[in-house]
């Protein structure tokens, strides 16, 4: 997508394809820098440290670092200890795991010499794949766009919640791949974007992406879409999803909950856009087996910044001292949504639905 | 109630009886300072720059404020004038006009003379009616926190979003009344704070006044709550009101109907704290006919909290020219709501039983 009117992707090798290179996402929306990547080190650090962060762009990274790594040193030793350092990078991103162990199976019986070369090809697949997946829900979610501008003849108004953007992925995004296919399109769409406390995600990575592609979109408080829904104001909610149980359930940022029930009480059609890779066949019920990562406090005590002097700090928001609980998902029941808007098409959130469409 | 082990109320008389002073609310929670009032301007301006907040506070202040007034200046125009400039001071509070009313009515039959000393007697009145006003909310409240206590014997666990505390008030508060009353007698009670995007009432004022007065809290993003509920952590919610209507509809601040929307899926009670001056017998649809004020999207796209180096603050978390859409409040139906705790007791939320329990 456009950062300042330029094409970008959220990872891309150098012209002479000697390394990669990403936008560095700590400094956004405040500053635009990118990072070279051209070490493991420099690919663990990246992943560590939140350069890259988003599932889908995680696993291209990791996929990226152990064919750098590859292409330096390529003995068996070698691929046993970057896939192992990756892999502990992030130890929940299943998308990391799931990239390893696809550019590992592709070069592990290989000649040595054979490894960095066939790994760095494999990398880039994975990020076009990355890339045709997203278009794929795409177009699934446009055409859901594009029905309800037929059906209105007006701006279709979204609410996202979070960043599933292009900046999570290695282009388009999930939650945000419609959106932008209906605005390149002609449709004319507004995003009202949750700011999606305690991380912020959405003031500094949605409407950054957002505004920099040209879409039209309003920044909201986290507690301001269920008036909005109230008063007519949301056409649709699209939002992401980290995992999605076998019978729909969809755990996703916390607060994606509280906007399903107020969609559904106010009869907003509420979408959950992502690939089908997301989906955890092993479990059913979100709420009983998916267990919540309960984040450190100090993100919701404390908030950084741009400073009116130029800076980037840190400031305290509570009384020091403050005890604070922060749940960093919660799980929407299959019952709430409407869609799963996937790369195979739109399907209705229930067990057997779903493994009709995935040939379960 | 106390901060630092010692009595506070949130406007008090000096020693000399020359003054008032108020707790500068603009600076909490990360400075404890008091602001003396002894001027007409002292007071309007601590009405309009915020260093006294919450409808009862304000009301109180503008009482004082008049009779400081009268008591500089006793004849008919300097009535005039004072009530007029006290009342222009927060347009929309509706507290403020029926202290400045009653003021006003106690004092213009009398002789000049003694205006002075009339108003500064009402206006302490005031200030001694809404804490017993309050006082009665939290007996009644109290009731049902025991009443949780007696049935679970556990730690009875509140859901609060805002400041209706005590600083917001003369003393007790109104969504806190039942919960310190509980405190103080011995209930164990643990209140889950929302920090309450995007002016941060919960995290600066809640969570400071429940500390001092040494009241179990956890601090939370508005976006946990609903999460919280889906797995039985919260036991009931209590929340103040801006407004009520003739059946039972309440505004509150922003986000709050999203907590009654979270509270209605999980059988969670949700109750409205709140004295009967609050009920609009005027209009009934709150949908409809309450206007919801909508704030500086700055509020959003800027955040003020205490830097490392001591100094308070503000930090854009957007993108520069972002826009926000601020709505200040919303509106929870009455159906969501399962008992408005008033000083004459918990009503149903409807027209038929908020007219009988207040004789209208």
């Amino acid at each position: 997508m456009k950062i300042g009117g330029r094409d970008y992707r959220a990872i891309w090798r150098t012209p002479d394809d000697a390394a990669v290179e990403v936008l560095d996402q700590t400094l956004l929306p405040h500053r635009l820098a990118t990072k070279r990547i051209e070490t493991l080190e420099g690919a663990v650090e990246a992943i560590k440290t939140m350069v890259v962060r988003g599932a889908p762009l995680i696993g291209a990274s990791a996929a990226y670092g152990l064919a750098i790594a590859l292409r330096a040193r390529d003995d068996e030793a070698a691929l046993d200890e970057a896939y192992r350092i990756l892999l502990a990078s992030r130890p929940t991103a299943v998308n990391l795991r799931t990239a390893l162990d696809d550019v590992r199976a592709v070069v592990q019986h290989l000649p040595a010499a054979e490894r960095g070369a066939a790994a760095w090809s494999r990398a880039g697949e994975i990020c076009e794949e990355d890339v045709a997946l997203n278009l794929r829900i795409g177009e699934a979610g446009f055409a859901l766009i594009e029905a309800a501008h037929r059906a209105s003849g007006k701006t279709v108004n979204i609410l996202t919640h979070c960043n599933a953007g292009w900046l999570a992925t290695v282009d388009w995004g999930t939650a945000t791949a419609p959106i932008y296919l209906a605005h390149d399109r002609g449709i004319p769409v507004h995003v009202f974007v949750d700011e999606t406390r305690p991380r912020n995600q959405g003031a500094s990575l949605t409407a950054f992406e957002l505004g920099e592609h040209g879409v039209p979109h309003t920044l909201i408080a986290d507690n301001a879409g269920g008036h909005l829904m109230q008063h007519g104001r949301v056409d649709m909610c699209i939002v992401g999803a980290d995992r999605i149980t076998a019978r729909g359930d969809a755990a996703n940022k916390i607060g994606t909950y509280l906007k399903a029930l107020a969609a559904r009480a106010n009869k907003v059609p509420f979408y959950v856009a992502a690939p089908h890779t997301t989906i955890d066949w092993t479990i059913e019920d979100g709420l009983r087996d998916i267990e919540i990562e309960e984040r450190d406090g100090a993100e919701v005590t404390h908030i950084s910044g741009l400073s009116e002097g130029g800076a980037v700090v840190r400031v305290a928001i509570a009384p020091p001292g403050t005890r604070a609980a922060n749940p960093a998902f919660d799980v929407t029941p299959a019952e709430l949504i409407d869609g799963i808007i996937t790369d195979r098409g739109i399907c209705v959130p229930s067990k057997a639905a779903l493994a009709k469409m995935f040939e379960r």
